[in-house]
């Protein structure tokens, strides 16, 4: 074992016994490095992304089902302590995995679920993976939860940080929608308008992470406990089934994490033997504004070219996206692909979703709705095959995006009569 | 038993065998006249209120647990058939018991928990009373759901038909902020602006519903089913606690059918011996600007003279509540009672209710908070007791209400120093 963090680092005031539970060490995705478990994010060997390595013990279904109703049942498969569910959390996770026939119907597939993560306690998958921080700052005695944001995962941090009585520092460009600033700001968290765009914001964040002690950003330097969080969503989609996987999955993708870590914990499940092994083909969703991915896969390409987001899907709006290569290989290697539709068919999809299932999905929502219709009409996924598709935040939260779609019908005088004129021709 | 319903009404094209699982009848909760199951919402013999009356069978602790992750566990509690769960619904329910220590240190509470429906798919408790309201206008045949409303009603019955594949029509008052229009509209709903008042619109509602076949208006013509979906609040409180009941319980008061039904619930569940018999001393909550009920309490009276309303607790705002006198008469037999506090209080107690517990409630759980909390400084909350307090809906709805009292703590320019200048003296 390669030792790529300075031992020293840890000595004084490590972590507790058991502090991360079955997590053994970080291991470098790009090199392969091995370390210890820590406050750290990048390989001292090569400077390439850690991530958490595992030793497992037997884990069965019935440890797990008998488990909170929250991701903590998935405890023992997260870089978390055995005792993680009696600290305060907003305790996230085990969304409703709707049986959506109706887009099923509409979509021309067999077989769909929507695993419906605007359920979540701040309405977006982010509070999977701020859980999964939180525990690691507390137990790395971390003093102040922080991150750079342009929406759910301010909402996120500074929900977890109140509930969980530790000190929130949220950083946003000034030009943030008041609505956004709101929802975050009323949980009395530490918000700090900054002036320059998110991408001034976030290396503002990383050179506080690096100039402060005791900061916990939960996507800078405690990212690789942080990314751990989203393999949850694979453990429910498999449990919500009847413990089996199905054939295909379309996530959507902006820093890409939340896709890589689905295939990790459905790697994760195989091997433990929890579901019976299966071929998951995983389809990556993005905003045509911002695509650098899907760009690179059309192109046939292994690294990721930077863009400059321009798309209303702001919550997938990263230009420069961490696990741009990681995506790549998911997505090849399981024989899945990664593609991009329109605004317009954003602000579609959203519609159709709610029209269809009675789900308001925020604008990533119809970024995967719109990539699900478009490879079924291209032929790429297999409409006898089933189909799982991720709705991972709120419409209340992109509200604009629907603005000049929907409206009343019609605007009538307050008697039966004016209602009877319009209504005529239109009974069932 | 009085028939108070013409039987040749529901002869031809009755409801199936077991639509209405175990109700029975409806009965008058005025004079107490009972009659068959149908459409029906006031009594014949006296036009009060008509409320579903059951017959149950045993009803196991172990049977609800085997029951799905909704509001459908407690089927056999409610008047829908056996196989509800198979019926596309929006499976509201059976959402978060949040433990709240940091609120009840707040408050000066020994134990409290917050019963926290901004959880439900459109994050309001009203999913729970379409969800029965929709099942109940299925078995009755009827074609259309429908309701006035001014923002969560509104939601949940657009999102619920879409789901079900229902046709639905949501009448509103013209003036409604556009943002709750988008949030109903973007179901494809067939939703009408009404020149006119909140008031006017129901009124309307009520003419279409006498003059218009095949029609449910969720909370007018089957509006005693509607309502029993509350009860499973009561139900799940009991299950979520480990099937025992608090020792108190302050809820938001509209119409007060929450409230009501509520108290309801925890009578069926001790006489069904699933909990122990134990008294709860339910209180009601009221924003001042429309406190009719609390008003009519203060005074010792038993009729609720109306008032019009004056509150930015617009979920809340009804100035003519239906459910008055028997929300006077639960509290007065229970030892509860119910209070109002101004919209002032309304806003600081969102905001403490975010800051102590990452929960951001709309205004009505604003009011609720801040009753619970003047009772405890009036010493009429037993601050050793165990309490709940309901949060029924989700700050996402009511931004407003907070858009003066939060925002950025600075604005500083995007640089380490400006960083470093602000944060001086505030490390923890």
């Amino acid at each position: 074992m390669t030792t790529l963090i300075d031992p020293a680092l840890t000595a004084v005031n490590g972590p507790r016994e058991g502090a991360f539970g079955n997590a053994t060490h970080l291991v470098c995705r790009a090199c392969g490095a091995e370390g210890p478990l820590g406050p750290f994010y990048a390989c001292m060997e090569c400077f390439g992304p850690l991530e958490v390595g595992y030793a497992f013990p037997e884990i069965t279904r019935e440890q797990i089902e008998a488990g909170p109703r929250s991701i903590w049942r998935y405890a023992p498969l997260l870089p978390v302590p055995a005792d993680i569910a009696t600290f305060r959390s907003t305790d996230p996770g085990f969304t409703r995995l709707v049986d959506a026939g109706n887009l099923a119907a509409d979509l021309g597939l067999k077989r769909l679920w929507v695993k419906d993560d605007s359920g979540n306690p701040t309405h977006s998958f982010k509070d999977r993976v701020v859980a999964v921080a939180l525990s690691a700052a507390r137990e790395l005695g971390l003093k102040v939860l922080a991150c750079p944001s342009t929406g759910n995962l301010a909402n996120a941090v500074a929900a977890a940080a109140a509930r969980a009585g530790i000190r929130s520092v949220v950083l946003v460009p000034e030009n943030l929608e008041k609505q956004k600033i709101l929802a975050s700001a009323v949980y009395d968290t530490t918000l700090i308008a900054i002036e320059g765009t998110y991408d001034d914001v976030n290396k503002l964040a990383s050179e506080i992470a690096g100039e402060e002690e005791g900061w916990a950003f939960v996507n800078v330097n405690v990212r690789p406990y942080y990314a751990e969080g989203s393999k949850t969503l694979a453990y429910e989609i498999a449990e919500q089934l009847g413990w089996r996987l199905p054939d295909q999955i379309v996530i959507p993708v902006a820093s890409g994490s939340q896709l890589t870590k689905i295939d990790k914990g459905i790697g994760e499940l195989i091997k433990l033997g929890l579901v019976e092994d299966k071929p998951v083909k995983i389809f990556g969703a993005q905003a045509t504004g911002c695509s650098p991915i899907a760009q690179a896969y059309r192109a046939g390409q292994d690294v990721v070219a930077p863009v400059k987001p321009n798309t209303i899907a702001k919550s997938l709006a990263i230009g420069n996206p961490a696990d741009g290569p990681y995506v790549l290989d998911v997505v090849r290697r399981t024989g899945g692909l990664i593609a991009d539709v329109d605004d317009t068919v954003v602000v579609e999809n959203i519609q159709r979703l709610a029209r269809t299932e009675g789900i308001f999905a925020e604008t990533a929502g119809g970024v995967t709705i719109g990539v699900t219709a478009k490879l079924i009409a291209d032929g790429v996924l297999d409409p006898e095959a089933e189909t799982v598709v991720i709705n991972s935040g709120d419409g209340l939260k992109t509200l604009d995006a629907v603005a000049d779609k929907v409206g009343p019908k019609t605007t009538i005088a307050p008697s039966y009569e004016a209602f009877a004129e319009f209504w005529k021709g239109r009974r069932p």
